[in-house]
């Protein structure tokens, strides 16, 4: 097994969009595209010689619109959600227990519930660690917030525990978003370090954290979710100061 | 290419010592192993069903006596230092260059000298991402101390320059110590966030960093680095209170 790793960022919603490609037959992936940053992963895939033959999400996102209706305009990829979005818009439907394969690559989805209801993280076993695409189920020294979405946070907790937790020390963990140019942890760091779930946090403690956060109204949520059902189409109410988000709004 | 990978700590001191081994073959090598920690090194060795072929250093460290001769009374393995060090207890001499193998697996040494004048750094092109052992050249958020063993700060940057930071963004830098429970970066996120060497700071300024940086005396220094230079012996002058660090005196 080898395997094409780049980790790109679109600093709008701090997000990480992740290419994963298989060197001996030239397929690739794009884990998380943002519809802002379609045209630089475009041009990163022909600057590498690889095809795109799918985009893949975590979840619905909340704080931006997908790549993938874009990607697929240009590229003919298909798109790959979990099967309990349904939307006609998905080519290939998620579940745990059925790898996702890019050439000789295999993603293991893992159902992480919590921050929505139908997250899910996916799970690379490498010739030397195992990575794991967390998605917003954990983050590095944080988590998703799980107060919108169906989110819930005893069934975070669950999910980070049974889940990722439960991974080797090693094991690298690749989030979906960092907000302070940190790109990486472990498992072992995280149970060590995460002011929501380290040194052994129970389920009660976890969810008066998250409970009492006090976070925000997301910016983008209310165009950004019925968008991202529609695997990144643009909503008519994307507000005046954001349709940068909305790039492709006329080919969308 | 696989290998097995496991990043062991040391409390006292705050080191990592990595395991490296071929599952293919079963040799196993340490690096920076520790003298406190020999007997539940080997004990992973053993649960493992793993050979240790050699014990590897980047470098003579001041903050911990080395296990490699207490090791190699043990296993009888092989003990591996920059060559720069010269003892009649080495084995074998490291040059960058000259790849250092366990089984299939090509580590490949590469000249970091500042923090002291023989530094080695070690190299490793997995099939997913490049990962590199800085030793205490580059710590995360934090590099090794210049003021003594020959440092100097400006050699320094150089080798973090020329040989760390010039690696893709996306390689994993694993360090000799961290002292906050982190285990990993990238060179992405140094360059970012490192607070001596990131945003693009200027040799200038590191180097006047690191001469005001006004750290306490090493508390181990004056035993650890002529035991070191003798692959882990224990020299006379342990003080009292640090006779710890000397757990194998009698076999020494």
């Amino acid at each position: 097994m080898s395997m094409i790793f780049r980790q790109l960022f679109e600093a709008d919603s701090s997000t990480y969009t992740y290419l994963i490609a298989d060197p001996n037959t030239g397929e690739a992936i794009l884990l998380d595209p943002v519809m802002e940053t379609v045209e630089r992963d475009l041009q990163v895939l022909r600057d590498m010689g690889l095809t795109l033959t799918a985009t893949l999400e975590t979840h619905v996102h909340a704080d931006h619109l997908t790549g993938a209706r874009r990607l697929q305009n240009r590229t003919q990829c298909k798109i790959a959600y979990p099967a309990m979005v349904q939307a006609s818009c998905i080519d290939i439907g998620i579940r745990e227990g059925e790898p996702f394969r890019v050439g000789s690559i295999e993603l293991h989805p893992l159902f992480t519930p919590g921050h929505t209801d139908h997250h899910h993280s996916y799970l690379i076993d490498t010739p030397v660690q195992k990575m794991i695409f967390t998605g917003d189920a954990l983050l590095i020294e944080a988590c998703g917030r799980t107060d919108f979405q169906s989110g819930d946070a005893a069934t975070l907790y669950n999910s980070i525990h049974n889940k990722i937790f439960s991974l080797p020390d090693e094991t690298l963990i690749y989030p979906a978003h960092d907000y302070e140019s940190r790109f990486v942890t472990t498992v072992a760091q995280e149970k060590a370090r995460n002011p929501r779930l380290g040194g052994g946090k129970s389920k009660e403690e976890f969810v008066t954290i998250m409970e009492n956060l006090d976070l925000p109204y997301p910016r983008k949520i209310d165009f950004a979710v019925p968008g991202n059902e529609q695997c990144g189409s643009c909503p008519d109410n994307v507000p005046e100061g954001l349709k940068g988000s909305c790039a492709y709004r006329d080919q969308g």
